[in-house]
């Protein structure tokens, strides 16, 4: 993208000196601008941003005020990084894997295809290097980094017909963005890349052969179980992802201690509410896919295998990059070692419960 | 527990004109006293209690000052519940199921047996009916409550010898406190009750022949692996235990709209950083046990039939009481529902993640 023409012809140089009113009429309070990469009301996402401004405003008692603008209020989703690093907007909310054309790290703190779950991106993020890891790869972009929702699992994708091994994929018409979609690539997929508004219908018409999209909860709000019979609740490319609230760091630095921690925290609090709010609601949305007639379905070995090799190729392209290899490496042993114990007492935990409870 | 003889005999009653002071002293500030369930330096818990206390003073730029108190400087550990609701100390930090012998459903907003993961309490506790049912429990007995920390999944237990059939418990003389214990009891065990600073002693003499105490991180600092050979990561009895801060309801009453948000969203973030910081700690632990030569063990299927229907019949116990029905029926509820999605979709990824991983 370029950042010059963007800020030229963007509605943001006419709404700047509006927007920067309220901190004057305001007195002692202080209103900052935050860019969304949303559509107002996005289920589970604008959820996120409503909570977290409130939280802001409520406990600074209104000395810090949230002005949160949906996409293309006054910059597109995907120009939010360009307006907050340029300074014409205070901070974003957004998934930074958008911005791997600025650098492919920024993908660690959303999610990487055979990543990390959300409860291991807690781990990392909050008890071992992820936040430190972040806020170094957003000072290189003068950004002050925090994570701020979560979508937890995205679901492995729906498709008119069964997937049963690699061969399936040659050819499939299949939308899948990001690393992810570069994965499928290898295997063969023909990868689209297509808006929300468009899929019901490339789905219907035979466009598309399968997509993925969020999650149960999401996807049936879109309508995808009329036109797929068939879901793949488990998915590689998006096993947890976080969205992230990055605050020009200038404005940032500006801010009392106080307002800066209230900054933190509700990021913070934000990112487990978020998590919990999208597990709440793709639960019962799953059991209603299911009392519908959608097909679950599980991939084969022999296709986790290769999503598992082809996903390991895209992350390795980008290991001569120093900050990409340190975050990677981070990342990875943290996922190793978080695994090694959840996987030992979660994991089968919940797999003896599920067993018990089901024979009761 | 007599609250009259406690109130008299604590040294509550001598503290409390002290304690009354800063918040004169302070001018604007206020300062709460928090009287905690924890020895200070407890590992996992006083670093809750510091991260909560820490971040509600800078949020409230000194506005609103904690002064954290652990076990014993103003009341023991288990009488902080008696001296919040009696109005001697402003509030607590403990687990809640401390306080069942108060009412038996304290012991859902901390952890039962054959209950939520800590996945599973956030979607339940934040994204569903859990924090509305603490706080209608806590309205009984005059208290705001909001859980403040997490220690993620506890152990199953350690062992001086393998335990491969239920037959194995009969006599078998075990420390594990709480609801655990009596489902253990109805399998044969011999259930004792003992302070931490007795288990390595008893284990090493043969008073005891296993124990539960909190997961690899906590039990390695107790030296467990020193006294027994067989450690079983997973345990039905504590599958994810919260931490709670209370305070006492008219005085979270007389605080700010700011201070009373700061205190709930300070409590949110800390329940998720503490969950972090066990995950965090818990797996390099237990990397460490397993190169120490501990043996990791899983409990048969026949075994985790026997502690579902034992912990079934426990929880059937208080089912005549019509807040315990109604909240473990929510409770219930929001875990199969929850469990279903992460069942088909996080935990067939992680399985899969870790047998292809492991190939590669």
């Amino acid at each position: 993208m370029d950042r010059r023409s963007f800020l030229k012809t963007s509605a943001l140089g006419g709404a700047s000196a509006a927007l920067a009113a309220p901190a004057i009429a305001q007195g002692a309070g202080r209103t900052l601008t935050m860019v969304c990469a949303w559509p107002r009301g996005l289920a589970g996402v604008w959820d996120a941003v409503e909570r977290f401004v409130d939280n802001v405003q409520t406990m600074s008692d209104g000395a810090l005020t949230i002005d949160a603008r949906a996409a293309g209020e006054l910059v597109g989703g995907l120009e939010v990084f360009d307006a907050v690093t340029a300074g014409q907007a205070d901070m974003y909310h957004a998934a930074d894997y958008y911005f791997t054309g600025q650098h492919p790290a920024w993908a660690y703190f959303t999610t990487t295809p055979f990543g990390m779950t959300a409860p291991e991106m807690m781990t990392w993020y909050y008890g071992m290097d992820g936040q430190r890891l972040h806020r170094q790869l957003g000072e290189v972009f003068g950004l002050h980094t925090t994570i701020a929702g979560q979508t937890g699992a995205q679901g492995g994708g729906w498709f008119r017909k069964q997937i049963n091994t690699v061969a399936d994929f040659q050819g499939l018409k299949l939308r899948m963005p990001g690393l992810g979609g570069e994965v499928v690539g290898k295997l063969g997929a023909s990868v689209q890349v297509m808006a929300a508004g468009e899929i019901y219908q490339a789905l219907s018409s035979g466009a598309l052969d399968g997509t993925e999209w969020v999650g149960p909860w999401s996807d049936e709000k879109l309508g995808l179980q009329e036109v797929c019979d068939y879901f793949y609740p488990a998915g590689f490319h998006e096993p947890g992802s976080a969205l992230s609230v990055n605050t020009n760091l200038e404005v940032f630095n500006s801010l009392t201690p106080a307002q800066q921690r209230i900054i933190e925290v509700a990021a913070a609090e934000c990112h487990q509410f978020d998590y919990a709010l999208f597990n709440a609601n793709n639960g019962p949305a799953l059991e209603r896919l299911i009392s519908g007639g959608t097909q679950i379905q599980e991939f084969s070995d022999e296709i986790w295998d290769a999503y598992g090799q082809a996903s390991q190729e895209v992350l390795d392209s980008h290991m001569d990059d120093d900050i990409f290899r340190e975050i990677r490496t981070s990342a990875d042993a943290a996922m190793s070692t978080t695994a090694g114990w959840l996987g030992r007492s979660d994991n089968v935990y919940t797999r003896q419960r599920t067993r018990v409870l089901s024979s009761m």
